[in-house]
């Protein structure tokens, strides 16, 4: 009973025509449903949605080979696909993540960011006990129209990345962690209480409400908005 | 001891020229210092600080008061205090608010948005329990280049605005409620559950962050982004 | 260990006449049995009930299946399943879900309507974030006695059905959400703290509870109150 | 910050016609406002409001005076006053409460359900933990339409309530207790697992949520719903 | 890692004679044990312990198997083994459980009683919401000299109880209930703040510790305290 | 609305001989009420009573010099006061407390003994941080029937002692520290989850329900039990 | 009932020899007592403890400027007060905090370290948002042989510190903050999930026990462990 | 996603000479990862860090034989692997633990220590109730530079060790418990609100965290700090 179907949500029916010039996709939230549900949701809506793509989330392994199967081309990264070509990016969106386990993460706010039309460049690895790294990183931190920043843990990154660059923060908790990380409670309070301002949070884990978030932003700011 | 202190935020030492041209406030946050220690904390700041405005937060009753006397022609909306011109407008911010109680955050937000230069267009009164109300504002929203959306009790503001419309929204739970809402739990789980894409959440009544991160949004946007 | 045991509740054997008079449904708690012992219990309860149905909510697949190969003409909706005819309606609930993923608990809400002797019009996929499907169903709204609305997530479904008609309202949070949901926590407290008046709440996945506590005051306004 | 701000939901201003035919009252929340203030707002109200009664819920001692200084003929009971006449009472409400403590929000409950048209019967100090006095009022709960019960501490009473009569039960927590009550969770816990079917349950201290609930119910029973 | 080990506190072999005169068992804990090992245990306590039974709480259906094949009179009750003959009993103690869901706890307190030497009336299915059959036990408690009341969901059974006896009540919480139980959080918080005097509590499911207790208790009553 | 209201408990008039016979007092739950209002109370309280005593708990200082005032041979020991003549002692508790600050619980709980007929040793200043003073109070913890350990911070305490002594344990937390003891909630975990068999728990802060819980207890091993 | 009590701990008791040799000072927590009182212990405790000064933590303003009356040459620092000469400093302690409000705690542990026989280097003002000073405080980071860090907030200062330096880092996370700070657990909970191993943590605002840790283990490198 | 991942923490490069300089081991979480990619990094880190040894935290049991079976005279203990040597040990580190449970967490603060270069003594199964071990093994306490007390359930360990020894104490949360232990909580809280100063607290279960702090301390006591 965990799924908050995307795809039943009203959003995208209430301006069909909107969503087309926007380039917003059709979202699939797949966890929780099998293989075969997967791919017969993401038949109808790629007929139905012209040359919008649509994007697929919490893809299990089993489901992610399902869709390479009947859409070879598709764009897989960790657990979010994405079916049908992406537009021309607008805009530029810098996703920023801290350890390798916060991949899955930063993988599905990044391939959302792109499957909404705006563009992604990556930054992984760059955790808070690293400055250095962090501190390489500013020329690209500073260039985006929007930072993503996804963390477990303690979720400290979003601070130093916000006190570094004056491009507008949205900070990822993930459930990365274990004990006194509370499912990723720990993450999510660290950000919400960042000493940075300009930093905004997410739920825990929802790096696709980041990317459509962020996507938004970076599409406006490329002069892109409708 | 409840002081973030913006003041000594080493952010706005990092880069003075940056800030000057952004146009980004000073910043002091009023709860827990006396009215003569904020005095003379916005008399240093805005002797250093040039042409742009000295922004005060949590100001309680005795400390406008005095801020009023020293600076007759300050701004003041309910505890905010913002000393010196503000900027020409770059970029528009809807600050939506729910009920009368939640006025004194999104009077925070806004004053925040206008000392950091970007423009502001207030729309109050639009409970979810009312929702002709929100129906009437779409126009308002639609028009805005980012909308800030403060609601306390169940926090489901954002969601029903983030439903109507493309616009980013940041939204800022309050502490106002009793009994179960635990001092703004409940709006700020509501507001991070939002089933609504492209809502991003600050902290319990920081309608500073919330405004900075909307107004160096809305400045971009505007082609103004440093 | 996570049984109500609805079946030991001495609720049904203070009374018999009045649940015979009322047409109360006998009710197996189906979680954490297995698909024979359900049978067995539902047979017994079968066997005593007289023209009475037996409600069995939270079943799983095989014991769905295990009933429907005993009872063939059993009533299955999701999770829950009734053995036995209805009594003929007495008054109306209207059971209002925001998601699919709600679904289940909403058939659980809806079917104990129907074996407690009431009737039912569900309104399904009527979520927050797409405003003009709960204003169209505001019609159904209206007529009904007593309205249940079940929404995971923010839960702010009923804020909204509580804004907009004079009904009564009767609120399930479900554990549909991930990170900070906290298992349907989140909903809850949404619900508790909503600031349309008239709505009251019932435990995380409660359909059951809902469905009793409607189907009495549906039936006592249809004058069959005993 | 903690005004829920009833006379500003937006409620009251949707259907004007409904309300008066229903006999709901306006409503202003006491809490954090001067007597001044809500003698102005009381005043307004009463002007605009026909035969409508207006209801202040947790009015301080002083707000109680100045209200009655201003209506001597107001009806007061604890932290409640109603300004205006009764509407003639439609249907039966039972507001049970368990010890002297919960006296205000019972209080609450009952003059609520007086100036929503609605007629009541009050049941003091029959806590769990004396069972015989709750015995001994069960001809008076089986009379009423619909019985709110309200207890603090661990919140067992609406438990055995329903477990006693087949009348619905709408319960609300109090505060009342220390410790591990932890202002209320305790009960309000409690009251949301309660093992009788047929319980729904209220914000804590929200005997004005109860009321509004109850008198609706209890008026639709009696055939008033509009 | 969940294991509180009772085999290797230190108490058993603090004051070994102590333990012989009084007849407490020793004691495996064998959730997260497998059943090799557990009979390996057993076979080394009841080899060094004399007289006195070995207690096993948490035995899975295969550790009950398996202890069974190798000590075929061992007494068995739910997820409770004891192996080796009971002295005696001293003292009465009455153990009640709710709902049926809470008889596996139920057992682990009455068989613990059993095996520190005092003796045990069970009664069974008395939840709060069939009065009449916890009045109906009245004789039974009042005759016992330490009552354990063992109870899930909304924990008021306790409460109740103890209204009704003077006898002392050792209440233990149980992890039975779904949603808003929290695991048993709610039962524990319902039973710390009972408003019957004379109510203590265990940890959740912690019928070991209620036994040990209680046990102690009536063997003093009886005489029997070394 | 934190008033208990032992008064108005339906226990004292459920048996009235019993409680005569075995000497529990009237209890005035004294937090929240006027001193004038405590006095009127206890004389109508001790009017009634014959030779019972009049047991007040949480009273403040002006509170503790009125009743002082009316009855100047009361006993008082912190917040707590006894209005007329102990019955003999039957049985013997031993109060052990930790640090100083913990002293008017553990003054809570010893007069409450008293009150209700048994007989007190006090130890204190007995924290774990110190074994050696727990080890020196080894006889007089044996010698005790019921032994209550009343502890703030960690909550510690009654673990020592369990292991030391087979008598039983009633533990108190209470609400004494600060920042992660969360007022109490680490002391009442600590104790839930002791380690020792044989401890049971109290609500924090409960000085008044161990001592009636232990008094109960020694009085019947005395031979006392009614 | 907050005052956890150091002077009543038995630790200062039991090896009277060993403190004296060590030159750990005696301690009064202010909080809670009277100037009065906290004067008369500070006084009792100097007479008895030879040349080791007697540490006061919490005091008041009031209580600090009578113990300045009658030590006019006492220490003070905030609300911590060290009365009588400090021990020739062995080893170093660098105390780090965040923010000016995060000052009090900083000064507590500060004073305890050097009341502690060790020696301090204070490092202020470099919170996370900007990084070029914690860059800039390196050397003295590197150093010292043991580093106390003092942040709220968010807690991110430790991880940072802990990234950058090879020395033991104790973090003590304060009750600075708002909201969603809940005070002092987004910074505990932040410091406890620390990515950077090498870090260990203290209760809210404890900077009293991370001075005695610190300067412990400062005074051990130093070659003075006893 | 519950891997911290210590393996990309930027520590290792930031300043690759000191740790070659301190004998700080390269770490692998093995949580999460299958046996053949634990192995793959391992032979990488191996090959890269020259006589460091490389440590594995939370290996399975086939990972454990994987990386045996590659590597035959790795150190092996519970769920922790050292492949390589250890350097000649600098300094003492006690590492006690409370129950056989506890031993996992035991292991991996041990052998973490011995690979980042101190020297270890292990004190097992010394629970605080049976507090003669405890004050047996004070010599040992004593000798020792550092202690690590890692114990579960309630957590009273390290206060009764803190109140024993002036030796520093490193106190670890286990999840051993159930039921009111909320997976570590009341232990993390009970070490957190020690009355024995001088502790420090890791996360639950964070063996590794307290083996790299105490080898520090000690190795820096023994004069090795680079």
């Amino acid at each position: 009973m965990n799924d908050p179907g995307y795809t039943d949500l009203g959003f995208a029916k209430v301006d069909t025509d909107r969503l087309r010039r926007t380039g917003d996709p059709e979202v699939v939230f797949g966890q929780g449903k099998t293989p075969d549900e997967v791919v017969a949701i993401v038949a109808t809506l790629a007929a139905a949605s012209g040359d919008r793509p649509v994007l697929v989330t919490r893809a299990g392994p089993r489901t992610v080979a399902a869709l390479l199967d009947r859409w070879p081309d598709a764009t897989v990264d960790g657990t979010t696909v994405v079916v049908g070509a992406f537009a021309p990016p607008a805009g530029t969106v810098a996703v920023v993540s801290a350890g390798t386990s916060d991949a899955p993460v930063a993988a599905e706010a990044a391939l959302t960011v792109r499957a909404c039309g705006a563009g992604v460049v990556r930054v992984t690895d760059v955790g808070v006990a690293g400055l250095h790294r962090v501190l390489a990183a500013r020329p690209v931190l500073d260039d985006a129209d929007v930072v993503v920043v996804v963390a477990g843990m303690e979720g400290a990154l979003p601070s130093v990345v916000g006190g570094l660059v004056g491009t507008p923060v949205v900070a990822v908790p993930t459930s990365v962690g274990y004990g006194a990380s509370f499912g990723g409670l720990s993450a999510l309070l660290g950000m919400l209480n960042s000493c940075a301002p300009g930093v905004v949070v997410c739920n825990i884990d929802n790096g696709f409400g980041a990317g459509v978030f962020a996507a938004r932003v970076a599409r406006s700011i490329a002069g892109g908005r409708p």
